[in-house]
């Protein structure tokens, strides 16, 4: 008994600025017109993998059941494979690049259960040139797993143990506070770092936060409102992680910060008793 | 008997860059499946109720009956309250944050009838962190509101003349001309003003403006494209208010106007008799 | 008998800062509430044809059968007209301003089979002023196409011949090789030239390419990722023509070339034999 999907939910480094999406979302539309598409974004840094897994990360907890396409694929034609990658007994499946992409989401969701490689032509697009992956091979395989094909259908199985892991940074305890890393920075300005509530809780509610030479202190606070004009402070954020936020403007600049950079965390004591 | 729903009307400043837009059309898509959501502007600046505002008041006369969600949110998770407006007999309900957002929208729809907080976890998505009311409080309400739960349920019934009052400015009468407001700049950089075409009538088809220590002559005219090269001209818009505007150019940029900026208007013979 | 459609493919140049996009998807579904509307574009470059044409005739071969409703009209309010164009025994309907847009995307279907003019004003909204015919023209016509209307009941007939011709440029030979244009840079920044990849062939897989006063040399490859670190080669794009790329940088970039500009392709051995 084959399953089919109503749903495509879909992520990339597309941009709007080109004709890209509306491609993808014409091809999945012409073979199965039932489908609906969900854009989660598509402005992704171009060829940014980590900041596309890390996205699809946060997504997949409150994505509906069906297929989601994620497509950051800068090596787009080469012997990176395209895969499928069916997860939760079948609930839901992974369509995009065998290249870390898909990594987080797919753990997030219990792991990979059944992996093919896109690799049966009857199910792609016929193309001049290989460079269009997301018009060619995972748009049309979105859209047949909606339509009914099942999974086995799309290419041979691939043992999931063999599929690129992510590399979702791990904190890291240091001199009794948390060496922690940039996130990600959203459209406000806020620093999610990748160190849970819970986790961070033993420091206290002042920390220290050192970044490069500076450092300052900051508060926990419930929300953005509680920080005063022109203070930086902590919340606990939508995700459960620590952020760096400010009142209705945008910590990232008021810290100098960027995805990927390191931020220390300490106990506030530490200062007061030096 | 109640009334189901099957479209979500949805801005926000949520911006393209992150996810957020899509993860709130996904929760909506896991409750409400037969509701389509219109993605009316998600680029709103970062925490400008009034642009939001504005851009709501805007659309609603052309928005489909349903829902409208509306999401530009700074005080998200302090005492404001979040809100579901019913307005003309059940035909829309609002859902948004009371903080003035919706109040000219609502306004321009025969005004609020019915009024709940959206106080029921029931119908609240459980988080770790207060900040992202559009996944947890915003969308889900929307959505069961579509589902066929009744605005009743979703919280406790408060007085629609308890609500923030929206700030849209009023042009006056001033030295015999009009004192006027710059309410939007869109794409092209067209000029949009607090003035209706009918009112400005009187001062004829040549107005004197004067911006700042500046002035100018300038003529109106049907079409863009009845506007000289290099040269400003005023049409009535498409909402029949008064927007300076070039012929494929920008005016605010030729006139170095922001939204908020004041805009004398006077009938051009005062000039000529100057 | 009337054909019905259920799909909308819309470009435009609206971006998405304003509500634009929203209000005209908001008036097809008010209309015609079973049509799906996919958005192909909206962020061609304000009232820039050339490139919103390009766009079109880029994705037509993938949009699915239905209404294509293309906007980028500067002349907007004027004399041009607004039309209807049928194509491919009704599978298609382009609905647009006659200035230019919708040529060559026209011409891939197979070309105009029967033409309107929108003059009838029980397919359109009132509106207080003429700038803004996304909404008031356009998706009207639109919707009611979808909705059952016969394409002859919005308007006047027009002779298809009398359509205002695109301007696609053409490739032509010269000393030898190939005089090209950049039609297209895409987000990554990759350069698509109006140069067919087998019309390219004769010139060998090491080309010569001169703009303005510099050249340099460049290697047909097959992806990406086969382009050196810091160099720039020739791949056939996903529409099979001639595009100069970087691995995962941008060639529009290190080039310096823009839409429009000039670029002449010769084979290498010229440079060597010189």
């Amino acid at each position: 008994m084959t399953r089919t999907y109503d749903t495509v939910s879909f992520l990339s480094d597309y941009g709007h600025t080109d004709e890209f999406v509306g491609v993808v979302t014409s091809v999945i539309r012409g073979i199965a017109p039932g489908a609906v598409v969900i854009d989660l974004t598509h402005d992704i840094s171009a060829h940014d993998i980590r900041a596309g897994a890390l996205a699809l990360a946060r997504a997949v907890p409150y994505v509906a059941s069906g297929v989601v396409l994620a497509v950051v694929d800068p090596g787009v034609g080469t012997a990176r494979r395209a895969v499928a990658v069916e997860v939760a007994g079948g609930e839901g499946v992974f369509v995009g690049p065998d290249n870390g992409l898909l990594a987080a989401a797919v753990a997030l969701t219990g792991g990979a259960e059944r992996v093919v490689a896109l690799t049966n032509p009857e199910y792609q697009l016929v193309a001049p040139g290989p460079t269009f992956a997301g018009r060619d091979v995972f748009a049309p395989a979105a859209a047949h797993l909606c339509a009914g094909v099942d999974l086995s259908e799309l290419g041979e199985a691939v043992d999931p143990v063999g599929l690129l892991p992510g590399m979702v940074p791990i904190a890291r305890d240091e001199n009794g506070g948390i060496a922690a890393e940039v996130l990600w920075i959203d459209r406000y300005g806020n620093v999610q770092l990748n160190v849970d509530g819970d986790e961070a809780a033993r420091l206290g509610t002042t920390l220290r936060i050192r970044l490069g030479e500076g450092g300052r202190v900051v508060r926990v606070v419930p929300t953005y409102a509680d920080v005063g004009p022109g203070d930086v402070g902590v919340v606990i954020d939508s995700h459960g992680l620590l952020s760096l936020v400010c009142d209705r403007a945008s910590a990232a600049e008021a810290l100098g910060l960027r995805p990927g950079d390191a931020v220390a965390l300490g106990a506030a004591f530490d200062v007061e008793s030096a």
